[in-house]
């Protein structure tokens, strides 16, 4: 059971789980509690600074689902902790998930109180993969939400992500890439994303490549020769000093100078991107283009944008990667249904709504009013947003390709009220209603819990 | 080249790069820039709520550059992107890291500017490795220095890691709970933490399993039968009533009730957990425990410590899963010297100091005074805090054990003056000088830079 070596584990994933899921089960099966139960995955309420979430994460979840399996030595493991019966440790090692899953598609907005996605199951097969479930569905949700905003922000320009150096751990770098893909953003700097989701992938230059060189001139000449299309980085030392060296390398190449791009990566950016702007256009290289990074943010970004900064593309790293201003949602996966009959709980703050649901959305000219939360077969006016993708452990359908689901993504948020879309907390907030006939549902659950 | 399946890549983590890292080495390669380099990797400044990081993560480093290999299926992205040159691909594909690494033990409280490690190696190989380093060490030192403060909050009382389920993926999933525990917890609701770490796993039951029974004493009754001595959820409907149940079942039971807890996980926890106590003192009942969850962090920990809140056990989840308050630090893998020559940058902000580095921290008393920060072959007062473990890509030592890990990390925490050991911001600061010899040097390579 050694670690060194192991630096991502992947077998025992199935052990992704907090240890009281697994006692539950063991306490379930015992009492033979083992009818179809309906877990719902949704966010309580938005943060402050988020007027709509995008759904992301699905594809993982239904991979994890499909794949799920005890090894040995997570059997091994657990007979170990001598908590669990051999009734569950047999249970776990025959253990294929059977359940369905519906769901809202990968890039769809969402607002507080609506399900993401819903699992029909044997009780013990939902209770078994709600903690793996959030921990994919979370940080993708986060990432695509944050990135939306990015894009929002950069208004067309090019957005780069730069963020895995600061990324928490192997799986958000790779995964945080591939939702902010999702949400917009063009590319990505880390090549194991590009690898798995086939992501496009960009990048420039680092500080090192100039300080091993005796200047920066000669750094910049080198690079140029073997990559003749590339981003120069021009603030190791100075900015405009920078920007001044790639002139000089323009003018010593002459009709071989190809150079798409300067980064700016510190500094004054709006300040800096104007003198640098100027210094290029006077030495008639208009078509060089000027990419900053350092630090940015959507906030950031939509000042440069709304001063005019003549950037072109923005890399953004760790706000993206960590969703610094929203670092984690209120998100929850609760049993709402168990053997046909709706569940609540009552917990201060924490209320639920009973049942397998549907979101409608109410849309005219082309424009979202307003959603509907209702009871999964009630016909009520509006596009329904979940679907079923996964029966009795199958996929319905196999993966949708990744730029199709950017392209939904970005249709749908085309879809919202532009006081939706932008920045700012919205007011009024993009309503949200529970249907009459979910609430007297609702209503009477809670009055039959109050009754006993 | 699937998705679907690959839930956790492992064998392509040498991928977990950003692209730029390859052009340049493409480019080193091709202008024969192979000899020495350093790079050192420090937090330039700290969050304004950090009066110490802790570090962590070194052992994943040093585990990823002893089998850092790239894969057939790497080299042939690589070669699809046509990017590279054949040198460069022959290059990785013969890839194994040769250099020295030198660091500070994983526990060691650090401050703003000083090296939590330094790689020495030829230029190529330790820009290669940059990015999954910062990825790896980055998450893990903000997640001890996070959960070193909800530590230092509980002053005693037991904590349990219950983040998985909003940690962002299944990596962070791993090494946060283990970061987490290096800093001071107890143990982690996370099963493959348990299994990758050997750290003691713990947990109680969730609303769920309360929800699908007839009624919640139903409940308690089924779940004590199986595991006697657990700790019962006792919010689901309403806390106090849930207590009243755990009672009605001791009464049941007699002498055979052995429930070590009630947990309490929403509402006024100070105000409910003293009627709970009450309760649970007037039944008889002074040894059923009082565990709290539910949105906790250091702040609210640290309050209910200050009023006396009868609680003896925090589960903590999000806040210290993501580091909710300082989610990223101004962490940097930087250029100091090559070719055995200082090598900084003056970007604006970002400053450096050049060459290998060691960091002497003096003690009087037991008490941590200041630290020295120092060219590397210095010999000045005070414990050096850097050593060597890596030599040519092999480790010095085999893995500290992480029970060895966290006791080392508590004696360094107590050395610490106390006003660096809270929650407030401390004034004055944790002093970290530069020593006259390496500011010399920093001066001495500015003043060359900008003379040229």
């Amino acid at each position: 059971m050694t670690v060194a070596g192991r630096w991502v584990d992947d077998g025992n994933v199935a052990l992704l789980t907090d240890l009281y899921e697994l006692t539950m089960i063991d306490a379930y099966l015992a009492e033979g509690l083992e009818e179809e139960a309906v877990f719902s995955l949704f966010v309580r309420r938005l943060p402050r600074r988020r007027n709509y979430l995008v759904a992301c994460g699905l594809d993982d979840v239904l991979s994890l689902l499909e794949g799920l399996r005890f090894t040995p030595e997570a059997l091994d493991y657990l007979r170990s902790l001598r908590l669990f019966s051999p009734r569950l440790l047999d249970w776990l090692a025959a253990f294929r998930f059977a359940g369905d899953v519906h769901a809202v598609p990968e890039g769809t907005p969402v607002f507080g109180g609506e399900p993401l996605l819903e699992v029909v199951a044997p009780l013990p097969h939902a209770q078994l993969v709600e903690t793996a479930l959030m921990n994919q569905v979370h940080v993708q949700t986060v990432a695509a939400s944050k990135a939306a905003r990015i894009v929002t922000a950069a208004a067309g320009r090019t957005v780069v992500d730069f963020g895995v150096r600061r990324m928490p751990g192997a799986d958000a770098g790779i995964k945080v890439a591939r939702a902010a893909y999702v949400a917009g953003i063009d590319s990505t700097s880390n090549l194991l994303a590009g690898l798995l989701h086939g992501m496009p992938v960009a990048g420039t230059m680092a500080h090192s490549f100039v300080q091993v060189h005796a200047t920066q001139l000669e750094a910049f000449r080198a690079f140029a020769r073997i990559y003749p299309r590339t981003i120069l980085l021009v603030d190791t030392y100075d900015t405009l000093g920078g920007v001044r060296d790639v002139v000089a390398l323009s003018r010593e190449l002459g009709p071989a100078f190809q150079v798409r791009g300067v980064r700016l990566d510190s500094g004054d950016l709006l300040e800096l991107s104007r003198e640098a702007r100027r210094v290029l256009d006077e030495a008639g290289l208009p078509h060089v283009a000027i990419f900053a990074s350092g630090g940015l943010d959507e906030d950031v970004i939509a000042r440069l944008v709304r001063e005019g900064a003549p950037i072109a593309a923005f890399g953004v790293g760790t706000a993206m990667g960590v969703s610094e201003d929203a670092p984690s949602l209120d998100m929850a996966y609760k049993l709402v249904s168990y053997a046909g009959r709706g569940r609540i709980k009552l917990s201060t703050g924490k209320a639920l709504l009973p049942g397998r649901k549907q979101v409608f959305r109410r849309e005219r000219d082309g424009r979202a009013e307003g959603d509907v939360i209702a009871v999964h077969d009630e016909a009520l006016p509006g596009r329904p947003l979940l679907s079923v993708v996964m029966r009795g452990g199958t996929r319905v359908a196999p993966p949708t390709r990744l730029d199709a689901v950017r392209a939904y993504a970005r249709a749908e948020r085309d879809l919202l009220p532009p006081r939706i879309r932008v920045l700012e907390p919205a007011d009024p907030a993009y309503p949200v209603e529970v249907s009459a006939t979910l609430a007297a549902w609702r209503d009477a659950v809670a009055a039959e819990l109050l009754r006993r």
